[in-house]
């Protein structure tokens, strides 16, 4: 017998993604978001949902593009200050210590630090309520050596992503390898 | 310096959601996902991606409902046999051993044995390339007693979700507790 929680957030898991986007004046940004993923295959796209008060917000309507950079353990307090702070009033990159790129695909920049950035075109925006859902085809994804698997695929062991507990707020990392996906239930 | 790994889905970490539907005949079916994520908060709703080859589509845009069932490791190899066969020719809830429990909120079916589950009605359909997302409002969440914090809300590591690695398809488990959001980032 299951009780009920009431009309809310709390799917779990959730993504913890630095969105990158540029300002009117060619000010980079970074807003920490947790609500998003991969919503096509063909072609690839992802979809992330901000409201539209969030500096961002203006900035990927005006550009029309934006990163997605993998929050990683090593950066979880950078990451945790990018969805505090805004971008109206603070040099995000300044006070973190990241450092922009600039995508040379779409117009937005990457955070140089974070090994697993993924560079997306916007081609669609849906009103959902009180947030905007953007959806944009990934042009590219860019990752550090480091963090690939022999098969030159990112490693999420490698990565370390962080994972986000909506309403709880609580982060936490990758756990154990459990198996492999399209395998492990091939014998029910 | 970063590696161009092309144009493809490698974001990461994805959720494992099974979706829960009932059919034109009223038979509950169980279809594995990666392609979601929370799209907003108020009202809160929750977006879901699924090819129209695939049975739950149909089923959905049928019944203008849907359940998210959050896989777990308990329950590993069951969520992704429903991620392999079709609702088409194949009873899954028969297979997996899973007991369909018919909402009382919404036209869909969702699963007894999994610890924590959302219940959504249907209000938007949005193509994207070969993909239709499915945004539900989330009108209730329930959770059985044993998986919940003091404070009564879902305890991740009570959850114990799985997480998706998409391209390389793998499963993880959750790792440990890293910090607190809105909270570690402030001393920057």
């Amino acid at each position: 017998m299951k009780q009920s929680l009431g009309a809310n957030t709390l799917a779990q898991p959730a993504p913890v993604w630095l969105i990158g986007s540029y300002d009117a004046a060619g000010r980079p940004n970074l807003a920490t978001i947790a609500w998003g993923g991969i919503c096509c295959s063909k072609p690839p796209c992802a979809a992330i949902a901000l409201r539209p008060a969030t500096y961002t917000h203006g900035n990927i309507l005006q550009r029309k593009a934006f990163t997605i950079n993998i929050a990683t353990e090593a950066f979880g307090r950078q990451a945790d200050y990018c969805g505090i702070a805004s971008g109206r009033d603070t040099d995000k990159f300044a006070a973190t210590g990241f450092t922009a790129v600039k995508s040379e695909l779409v117009n937005a920049p990457y955070v140089e630090e974070l090994p697993l950035i993924v560079e997306c075109r916007l081609v669609q925006t849906v009103e959902v309520g009180g947030h905007t859902q953007f959806i944009g085809e990934i042009v590219d994804v860019k990752a550090d050596s480091a963090i690939l698997s022999d098969q030159g695929i990112p490693d999420i062991e490698k990565v370390r992503p962080m994972i986000f507990t909506p309403v709880i707020r609580t982060y936490h990392g990758v756990g154990p390898y459990l198996g492999q996906a399209f395998q492990i239930g091939k014998e029910l």
